[in-house]
């Protein structure tokens, strides 16, 4: 029974070539740039594409929550960090890990590092989140008498240690095309040099920066002395919208069976819904869209195909809006691939990957 | 330890009291009304949950994956509609299952009836499922050239056994009120009863319905035989803007810790993003929100807190935009409760839940 036969239910598909081409080439525009590369893992969730970035001299992570880091943790990485405001109800776990690995930990607030502070048994760094436009976590320049506290409090501890200034710049990922996505960086990189150049009084803290879209698009990254993208290492739909990758760059892809076929309504409905893709949707020439559609045979999977997209899903129903030539092709049975339009999301829903080498790739499954 | 001191992540909270009186308000609806109950488990996704339908006399019900069947299957569930069209990659599970129980299948297609009636060994009842405005899945009053072709299949074969209709009213999901919903409800069981009363020459085929807003909002089923309701086992924000139901019926609901403070943009931070929570949104007096905010005590959590809630979604941050005064009772660690948008992709993506009693729920895990 060959590979593709052996799909029977919503699989997500890992091409690893193209996975390991992605992870290569963030990994030596680093190396070109010489800033340190911590790549975030929230992506991936996987301790077997861990191991492609540790074959590309990768030895320092990120990760978004105290569970993933547990898990990498147990898997041998050393260096992590906690790219999520501490969460003091994980107290006990924070311990554990810092005693275990070199961690670093985000803190945005005094009372928070205060908390912190008098509960630490093990040594810690603390990375500040500036907040350069994006407005989901972090302190912003108008916020200096914080980061004076915080800083303050790392220079009175014996365990914390201040490490420097964290940003994601998420506002890249409303952007549109290279130039916008150039402009948000410089932005957001002049802020953090603002900030660390008034508290760089010991000539010590770092600058790390991490979205995919700067990463993908920058050629240098002049300003900065670490990145930490994520998504990158599978990028999607979404990414292919903003302009950070070609579609060719895109390495999952969710295995989809047909079950019914419209073809007075050009449309046909797979087994991938909401529970595997995600509901995150994305504007695509003016309507709301939820994956593309790729053919895919025992090797790969083809180029997106010209005007059919993922036009609505319910928990288990995707509705596929497709031309009359490619629907003729299809029977009840059939597999059809759909890149998603949020890879990180949609691999934490299906919880592992599927090679086309028939290697099933395990990932974390906690929170 | 206190159970609310033993939460340190995002955790689903279930109240088992408004659950109970969810599904035995719904069971003693049905029997009222002289229909068979065959609840949705596709919502819940577990067994122990399924045992308090059984305590209601629940023997009957539908589920939306052939791996949600087996895992019912497995626990005992002997009486099974897999109310999702027939995935022909899956045949040898669907046979496994119609060797083991009362198994009802959907198709709507002959092609895919000629392929399954070659390849069954076993006993199965066929469901064909009526598109009477939700255009999802399921074929219209226009199709009776393929009802007909199916229903004869059915006749010539000794295995396969043909039910009758099925429907999902999904466009009462976009209803805004009760005579909305009622209007939904007429317009489709008219429908249904149409296709049935052409093709009953054998007095054979039952009408099942099943949306939760139509199953709510009704007093009775007039013209149907079975209804199949699943997301009123919780309820959920969307249900209440829908007005199938009140607040105080909302059965889960996600503890999420505050990690960040922002009293200058009245909103904090916690860890409860979209892997916790689901990507769904629902606009809500013209804002896009992503959940409810409640606050949570030791013994269950209140009504939703007047313009606090959820504005958006990261992976594992979500935002909460809320007033100053709830603002000022919160610290770095402080827990409150997020009521979900849509409970069935919320408790999917959860995977567990645990009840006030300190009981750890278990639910389906596959696909």
């Amino acid at each position: 029974m060959s590979f593709f036969d052996k799909i029977k239910r919503p699989t997500l598909l890992l091409d690893e070539h193209k996975c390991r081409e992605n992870i290569r080439w963030m990994a030596e525009k680093a190396r070109r740039s010489d800033v340190i590369f911590r790549p975030h893992f929230k992506s991936h969730q996987s301790v077997i594409i861990g191991g492609w970035f540790r074959e590309e001299g990768v030895n320092a992570i990120t990760v978004s929550s105290v569970g993933m880091a547990s898990y990498f943790a147990d898997a041998g990485w050393e260096d992590i960090t906690i790219a999520f405001p501490v969460n003091l109800r994980e107290m006990d776990e924070i311990n554990r890990l810092a005693g275990k690995v070199t961690l670093n930990l985000l803190v945005n607030s005094s009372e928070t590092l205060q908390i912190l502070e008098k509960n630490i048994r093990n040594q810690a760094g603390i990375f500040i989140e500036i907040d350069t436009g994006y407005h989901r976590s972090g302190l912003t320049v108008a916020d200096s008498a914080t980061i004076e506290r915080i800083a303050d409090i790392c220079r009175g501890s014996s365990n914390l240690h201040f490490q420097g200034f964290l940003s994601h710049f998420g506002e890249t990922y409303r952007a549109s095309g290279r130039k916008d996505i150039e402009k948000i960086y410089r932005y957001g990189e002049k802020q953090l040099k603002q900030i660390r150049d008034s508290f760089n009084s010991e000539g010590s803290g770092i600058i790390s920066v991490g979205d995919t879209p700067s990463c993908s698009v920058l050629e240098s990254f002049p300003g900065v002395d670490e990145i930490r993208p994520g998504n990158f290492v599978f990028y999607d739909v979404m990414q292919l919208e903003i302009g950070s990758c070609i579609s060719d760059q895109i390495a999952i892809c969710i295995a989809a069976p047909v079950v019914d076929i419209y073809p007075d309504r050009n449309e046909v409905i797979v087994h991938a819904g909401a529970i595997h893709l995600s509901k995150e949707g994305i504007l695509s020439n003016g309507k709301m869209i939820f994956g593309l559609v790729v053919n895919i045979t025992e090797e790969g999977w083809s180029a997106p195909i010209e005007g059919c997209f993922v036009s609505n899903l319910s928990q288990e129903h995707g509705i596929i809006s497709l031309g009359p030539s490619l629907l003729q092709t299809l029977r009840p049975g059939s597999l059809i691939g759909i890149l998603p339009v949020h890879a990180c999301l949609t691999a934490d829903a299906m919880k592992s990957y599927s090679t086309f080498q028939g290697q099933s790739v395990s990932m974390f499954t906690g929170f």
